[in-house]
């Protein structure tokens, strides 16, 4: 059982309605924030559902005004779900000291290290609580998941579907840190949250998880030749690539001639993305 | 001849390219910002361009993050246009004191007051310096322009819709102040920039001008009902709407039931409208 969700504010959008909630978080001992489509189908029947992970300094509202994507669920009665990407006002003296460490920087892992284990578990928040927030309160089809995301949110929906393939049948990414142990972003985060042993590092890592996790269905990545940060490093699709295809894990790899990193490269692709999860969850 | 503008940004998005321009405008006395959507058709042949009027508090960039335009004008080969709500930084002590009077709400008018005369000439700048400025240096039809907005943007788009019926082929709105001089918004805004006359105020007033306008081509206009600015009596549709039955005007005002003042129902029409438009401009 999970305590209602509190209802912040509500909004029609594409003859849906678009939710913003906050609630108690069990997980992550803090109050957590996250943004809801309801396709108009949900009015009359469960629907799949489809979670978005945003990137670096974004929050629960950036998807829902800057990508678009409520059209296309509205056609395809997806319902959309799109978590903060931190706790926020935990009290962590350090919290909000760094754009890329603490609030709005999460890595959705769980955090073993002090300060940060006692709020930052959005792993199992992501993967285990909010879901069954889900289903609990929203007229969301348990066995109808996916899950996608945005550069740091890419890498979380990555690993968050090759650790659980059983629940989310679905994943893409839009520029995801797709090695971040390889990446000076994933480097900095993961070495305060999980320690300096990378060995730890590991079973957050898509490029490690994918040589063993069997997640088989296809996976879909766009990513913009024109990203200043596929060329400082920080995303390392090359890695992901051969470890994907070491494992023979199926992936569409589309290199976007002179996409950069933004809302609007996500927005071009995200009728794309929508099909790719459509053509799973909503058969 | 206008010198060509300064390009400040450039992305990739949806086939074509958005870009940030800024310029030195002669008409406002003032270097004044606006953006651009080049959609892909632009690089081979000169399209039809359509100017968007953003409303109170928004600058050159709120129509091209949050509407979603883009994808309908690279589907119909449009360009769109999005100038900023007024002049900025002119060095006058009161303009940026309140949201609803100087920077960001210049309700598109020519001032005739101190101290807003020196420049906030948005209506001259939006009917002739921008159009000469589009069409000297962007690959654009100056036999195909149409005008759209939404609340003082929607305002603005009608009342240079109607005086300029050889320039602004099609037009459309999203919840606009209909009838200014019956609108608290408006009422302040007039006074201030017009003076205390209510016969200065007719020339920017749709509700005024539609009545002689001659306009005649079809006017299109979503209003939501959850609006909560229609209940306050800013918008006065129906003022409006009584207007062009009086006058003849073919207008098809849609009142669009739960929908809000936001980008979210701009977003819900937006397709709507780009088609309104496209079905004059794209033949």
């Amino acid at each position: 059982m999970t305590a209602s969700p509190t209802l912040l504010s509500q909004q029609v959008c594409f003859g849906g309605s678009l939710e913003f909630y906050q609630h108690s978080s069990n997980t992550c001992n803090s109050t957590m924030k996250f943004a809801v489509y309801q396709p108009p189908q949900a009015r009359s029947e469960v629907v799949p559902v489809l979670y978005f992970l945003s990137g670096l300094t974004c929050s629960d509202e950036n998807f829902m005004i800057k990508a678009g994507a409520q059209r296309y669920a509205a056609d395809h009665g997806l319902m959309l779900v799109a978590p903060d990407t931190s706790p926020r006002n935990t009290g962590i003296p350090q919290e909000a000291e760094e754009w890329d460490l603490g609030s709005g920087a999460s890595f959705y892992v769980n955090a073993t290290q002090e300060p940060w284990a006692a709020h930052y578990q959005m792993y199992s928040y992501i993967t285990e609580e909010l879901p069954a927030l889900m289903e609990e309160h929203f007229p969301v089809r348990a066995d109808r998941q996916g899950i996608f995301g945005h550069s740091m949110g890419g890498h979380g929906a990555l690993i968050c579907a090759l650790r659980n393939r059983d629940r989310f049948r679905s994943v893409s990414a839009f520029a995801p840190i797709a090695a971040p142990s390889q990446s000076p972003w994933g480097q900095k985060a993961f070495s305060h949250y999980l320690g300096t042993d990378a060995e730890a590092w590991k079973a957050y890592d898509a490029s490690e998880l994918v040589l063993t996790a069997g997640y088989n269905r296809p996976i879909l990545i766009d990513q913009g030749t024109a990203d200043p940060f596929l060329s400082k490093g920080q995303l390392q699709l090359d890695l992901f690539e051969a470890a994907c295809t070491q494992a023979g894990q199926p992936l569409t790899l589309r290199r976007q001639g002179g996409y950069d990193h933004s809302y609007y490269f996500i927005a071009t692709f995200m009728g794309d993305h929508i099909q790719h999860h459509a053509a799973v969850l909503c058969r």
